[in-house]
């Protein structure tokens, strides 16, 4: 039988993640498995947590990667902080934040929403008047909306609930590691993320942490987390100095992450930032040349994920294709009420570089049709 | 600062899982993502899913490997068969037995448990007597018990359900690839497992399947999965023919488990079958050339999970230690009430060689006390 692998092309991935490894992620995938029990794995588990604690800017002790993707980071904090019943609400400007509407539901959460046009970022004022009206348990909203290239006022929002009993949930999948995320500065009491985006590791893990509040809502539960797999009060003690077996660890994805924040810890978060935000100039620059407008307005457009506004006379669907097939890029749909309208173009963690700017534009600039 | 992967060992993994990986598969774990909604990717889904079926001789097209360890698919079958207050029943002689049944309560299952002695097989007869006195929506149990080193008649107990509306959920974690498991034959309806033991392929991926009537279950509920991530209606619509985004798939864990399953294939599964039993057998033999015991009786013994009485004058945890510093082998505590009087020694998918089980008797001769 013919060995697929064989065939896999090096594609350049600008799609919304997940994006391009460095080499030593990939070699770092490939070391030899230890047991997810043995004393030196634990030692790794040790580096990467206290890693995981610089780049999110936190000194949460319940600070681990959870072994999923992205979406069993959302999944596990909803569920750990639900109890039946807790009014949940949860501000939506994109795909990501109804999905959070519907995990939270599901849930059995009693869950307000509270909407903005996608394409634009959530309204602290218009929180502010929500969160008066009603008390909520938990709010909850994504940093970077990946499905519309906007970036939330996250910092902002933070503030609303100084002194509150509400825990304030964060999705960083799509910012960490490309804009700055502050944990602790910014009050933030439970926060997940993925490796796929800006850390420029390979889909498979799920960095996740926990305030000192979180986890007192977490342990005053009235009834036992129902999700086993995800019960961070199991999987703290596996993390913690205990190392209590609850699962068998991924181990190999486990070493690529530590690699990959180790990439990123030697570049420098703030150097990071600033390659991110400067070939995302690049590129809004040169989609500009071609005639192309962006569909965020200037101050909350993500460096990481640019959504650009398809012209009226192009196929969209046939450029990607021909993109992927004849240039080995690959770039993004749109999504829902954005599908067929625009691209999603991502330069995250390693795909953020000059040349994937200029390959890509070369490439545009052949596939587009000349007015 | 020092990274740390420069310092893993190559480890001769002889406990209950991971087992060791072939080069091959640390090979394919490191090829170039794509993304996961790539034309050549779906492909490699397709193959993925067609050799799963092969191993797990099933028919069923439901047929996925879930983005989380063997654990998670322990959760994605009850999670998304269960319905609260629904009656099921786990037969229990070990550790995993007893998760199946605090992850079943924790989904509002109304669970019955009928327990037998760890180390000794689950009983048709008692299982036909419980089911004579009350019907359940799902019976469930363990086909290799990695606590113990039971294997249980998983295809005697499957028969009891012939014609009934009942369920049949098997975890066949450290079965597959070891002992012949036949999905479709033995009336099996849900079934995971996991790819870090018999399938030689890093912890990260749960293979999972569910029978047309498991289906039905999950079609015919009247509430949500109330799990998002695990939701095995949303799952299908990204493997089956619409390709439909669920959640970003872990693309290079399952390279990996391509390969995996290629290279069992290859073998076939007969021969895999033969080579557990003949490593077992010289273990065994070897073992008891030392003066060991072993805890379970011989027809129920499973060959890649090796269960030894520890002598009364020797240090277990001291030896387990001497074996990783010194011989660079990792083998297994006990677990629960049988902590500190046994061991558990994995001879599983590419750790079951004959150089394995002459390693390892070889420094258990060094370290055991003579007597």
């Amino acid at each position: 039988m013919k060995n697929l692998l064989e065939g896999i092309e090096d594609v350049l991935l600008l799609g919304p993640g997940p994006s391009c490894v460095p080499q030593e992620v990939y070699d770092a995938l490939s070391c030899k498995t230890l047991g997810h029990l043995d004393p030196y794995f634990m030692t790794i588990m040790d580096g990467i947590r206290e890693m995981l604690k610089q780049v999110l800017k936190t000194e949460n002790a319940l600070t681990v990667p959870m072994s999923g993707t992205g979406s069993a980071g959302m999944e596990a904090c909803f569920v750990n902080l639900i109890e039946p019943g807790d009014k949940v609400l949860i501000l939506i400007n994109g795909v990501f934040g109804m999905r959070m509407s519907d995990v939270a539901a599901r849930l059995g959460a009693n869950v307000d929403i509270l909407e903005f046009a996608w394409g634009t970022p959530v309204l602290p004022e218009a929180v502010e008047k929500k969160i008066r009206e009603n008390a909520y348990r938990i709010v909850a909203v994504v940093h970077a909306e990946t499905s519309t290239g906007v970036m939330n006022p996250v910092a902002e929002i933070g503030k609303l609930f100084k002194g509150s009993g509400t825990l304030y949930l964060v999705d960083t999948v799509t910012s960490l590691g490309g804009i700055d995320v502050r944990m602790d500065d910014w009050g933030i009491d439970a926060l997940y993320s993925g490796t796929q985006k800006c850390l420029s590791c390979p889909p498979g893990l799920a960095p996740l942490s926990f305030s000192e509040r979180a986890v007192a809502k977490l342990n005053g539960r009235k009834t036992k987390v129902p999700n086993w797999y995800l019960d961070l009060s199991l999987i703290a003690n596996y993390w913690g100095a205990k190392r209590v077996y609850h699962h068998t660890a991924p181990v190999n994805m486990l070493y690529g992450l530590y690699q990959a924040l180790a990439l990123l810890l030697e570049e420098g978060l703030e150097k990071a930032f600033q390659r991110h935000r400067k070939n995302h100039l690049a590129l809004v620059g040169g989609l500009k040349e071609l005639g192309m407008e962006m569909l965020v307005e200037e101050p909350w457009r993500l460096p990481m994920l640019n959504t650009v506004l398809i012209p009226a006379d192009v196929d969209e669907l046939s450029i990607r294709k021909r993109l992927r097939s004849e240039f080995r890029i690959e770039i993004g749909a749109g999504l829902g009420p954005l599908a067929g309208k625009i691209w999603r173009i991502g330069l995250m963690g390693h795909s953020s570089r000059q040349e994937s700017v200029s390959r890509l534009l070369a490439a545009l600039k052949i596939l587009l049709p000349t007015t």
